[in-house]
């Protein structure tokens, strides 16, 4: 403790998360300088006279939720077409909709929706993937949550990228853009997947990431028929082939991975390479089950993921913490598995470590970055509290977070946004909704 | 129509669940007496003079969430014990907590708080079974939620019927009391399960709830060694038992319904026999998945249901649609199964039909019952809004509800309960939380 802190929140249950999973009751937490500077007991041993303080009304603080995988500016398509088969869910809706409404504003306007709804449910990082990433930026930087981003990288005409050739080109100049010019933005390359990249694409893309030091992106194996699609034959598996080109490795953060076999998992252990689980969306487009406990079993760090808003079709950490323990337990018919302390370390730490920010967030220790948030527990939905950790995975939802802070600076106070004209962004939003419903076939 | 409306909703999308799954844009609905007296489009068509207009601003007006499994004492355990095997989650922690704590005051405490976020979350209906029922019924009329009560019957000691040869006349006794009595309510019979009542048992309750012209309730095929517990051996079903005994039926609902094969669904379709599906339960106590398609494909009538709030963690059916949704579509690995039309069917009118209560609730219709939620979709993860039917499944949450009616009485208005001082509820549970938390083992 050095002078005066900031912000003081006290009255709280404090859910560290730190190495032992401590839970501090009638705890305290003060910031300085946008970072964590006390984490204790409440009362006495506070630090003196912070320039503001937050009375947690005996809820519990605990380090924002990191969501792992998104697609921002696909909450345009929120509900636009479900409950199809993938292949036609893509082709008849998504696909059209992209090329005829994503364009910069668009990108902007629905990247601003997407972090109100994140930051007003409790995550305070996420790590996206799209095409025009640097609206997708410019519109994270607006909002304050922090991110990183990478630009789409594929080998098809993308609305941002017509020629496939220079997509690298086009990723590498984001990264260079952004690195280092803003310190809640992170870049990153995010190459689509294998079953769209070249094998000379996927690896010019690592190569990128690895020579600016930024984090690779990828969708792996999400459906059962992903090798298949990417003309690698039955004898290999997805994982086995992305390790041999030598895209797989401790900065590669691999989505989905729902068809790992104990095969492939020992290769993504022996890589170091990381994991996004995405329970939600894998459930909805049916793509199957990931074998997340055997992954966690074999020290591979996992953290969770939403997808985009098209196929979940929200941003809920709360929702995806809940749905990552139960799919779990009833597809390895043991109640014990995904406890709900190990489900509130993939939504944090975890999810920190994976995209390379584990020395910064994903804890509430000192000298981390003050990403908070305060969860209000008066509610019938919470209460008797027993177990904080069990209400955070069972029984919180994202409506019951209170207080939102981001690198100290508060973005969300008793639920509102501070700086955002939410009604302004959704008016937006709707505005846009109206020409891509025109378009869509269901509506015609 | 006949004279002035009670009460206009106006400014609403309607989604009235009828027969058509009518979804009425810039919708209207009148109240009058209790009953639904109109529904249309809003604006020159509205009745006149109606003593309380309620703007939805736009949002969704639909029939009140039907709960069709609830335990509602059972919060004053939410959260007390999770990830365990179901053996000593109930042997070490749940029926020694309900030994030492359930009694009549704790009873009623704990079922106002249930009743709060019941309310809260947009269910309007539920079906309880539970013991004490009389001061379970006793706290329902208070909170005026519309239930179906059954007093449990078990062949081993209760907590209000030491003398397990005493638990059909209680049982009946409860009837007798509540029938007529309270237009909200209507008693029932909740026969615990085949594994814990004796053939004599089930086939008195069953002749006793016929007799009364009654629901009958209970337990069947919830995990996958029940027949075993039931000592039925390994050649016959739960179902094919149950069925043998008279005991299934038309008003019949069987919860759970997890382990029921081809056979088995053949049975229940024969007899009528209703079922409540329950996923988020199903899932967390990893008992198994049970057939929903097959069963809503063989024409039995299925709702929804989110068990007690010791298994769940909580009572949100806005939840349990999308993990109904979600859970069936990766079971089958088929994104089509359970679209968003009929897990909103589910949840509503099949719910209503399998309490014997369909005629009265479940849908906005005129002369229907006045049961009836509106849902603020001015929310960052509500924009846009293409769907309403894929909203309610996939995006809406239980706190979105804005206001909701029973029987025409408007129990929550903005988000709060007009009747209830849900402050005193809370600490009051929480009080006797305290004790349960002094004496489970995981506190000691």
């Amino acid at each position: 403790m050095g002078q005066a802190a900031d912000i003081l929140i006290r009255n709280a249950v404090v859910v560290t998360v730190n190495p032992d999973f401590e839970i501090i009751e009638n705890g305290a937490v003060a910031i300085k300088d946008g970072r964590i500077d006390f984490v204790g007991s409440d009362g006495a041993g506070n630090p003196a006279g912070a320039r503001q303080v937050i009375d947690a009304c005996g809820g519990i603080v605990m380090p924002g939720l990191v969501n792992t995988h998104t697609h921002l500016p696909m909450s345009l398509f929120r509900g636009l077409a479900d409950d199809l088969v993938l292949d036609k869910w893509l082709t008849s809706h998504i696909f059209p909709a992209e090329a005829a409404h994503i364009h910069p504003d668009t990108v902007q306007a629905a990247t601003l929706l997407s972090c109100a709804e994140m930051l007003l449910s409790g995550t305070t990082a996420c790590c996206d993937g799209y095409f025009y990433e640097n609206f997708v930026a410019e519109a994270v930087a607006k909002a304050g949550i922090r991110a990183v981003l990478g630009q789409g990288v594929i080998d098809f005409p993308a609305p941002d990228c017509p020629e496939p050739e220079k997509n690298i080109d086009t990723a590498q100049a984001f990264v260079n853009q952004w690195k280092g010019k803003n310190a809640r933005i992170s870049p990153s390359i995010f190459c689509h997947s294998p079953y769209t990249c070249s094998v000379r694409t996927l690896q010019r893309a690592k190569q990128a990431a690895d020579k600016a030091g930024v984090l690779f992106q990828i969708h792996v194996a999400e459906t059962r028929n992903e090798g298949e699609n990417t003309g690698i034959g039955q004898l290999r598996s997805v994982a086995a082939y992305l390790a041999d080109l030598g895209v797989l490795g401790p900065n590669t953060l691999a989505s989905h991975c729902v068809w790992l076999s104990p095969e492939d998992i020992a290769i993504f252990q022996d890589t170091g390479t990381k994991v996004s689980h995405n329970p939600e969306s894998n459930m909805k487009l049916a793509s199957g089950i990931a074998p997340v406990p055997a992954m966690l079993a074999a020290g591979i760090c996992a953290g969770l993921g939403t997808d985009g808003c098209a196929s979940n079709n929200n941003l809920d950490m709360f929702e995806i913490m809940e749905y990552a323990a139960k799919l779990h337990k009833v597809s390895a018919m043991d109640p014990i598995v995904m406890d709900a302390e190990t489900v509130v370390r993939m939504a944090t730490i975890q999810g920190a470590e994976s995209l390379g920010l584990g020395h910064l967030i994903g804890s509430v220790e000192p000298g981390k970055a003050a990403d908070l948030i305060v969860i209000d527990t008066r509610q019938p939905h919470l209460c008797p509290l027993y177990h904080p950790e069990s209400h955070l995975v069972y029984a919180v939802r994202g409506a019951d977070v209170s207080h939102v802070l981001v690198d100290g600076q508060l973005l969300v106070e008793r639920g509102r946004l501070v700086d955002m004209d939410v009604t302004a962004v959704m008016a937006e939003v709707s505005r846009i909704g109206q020409k891509v419903a025109k378009t869509d076939k269901h509506h015609q």
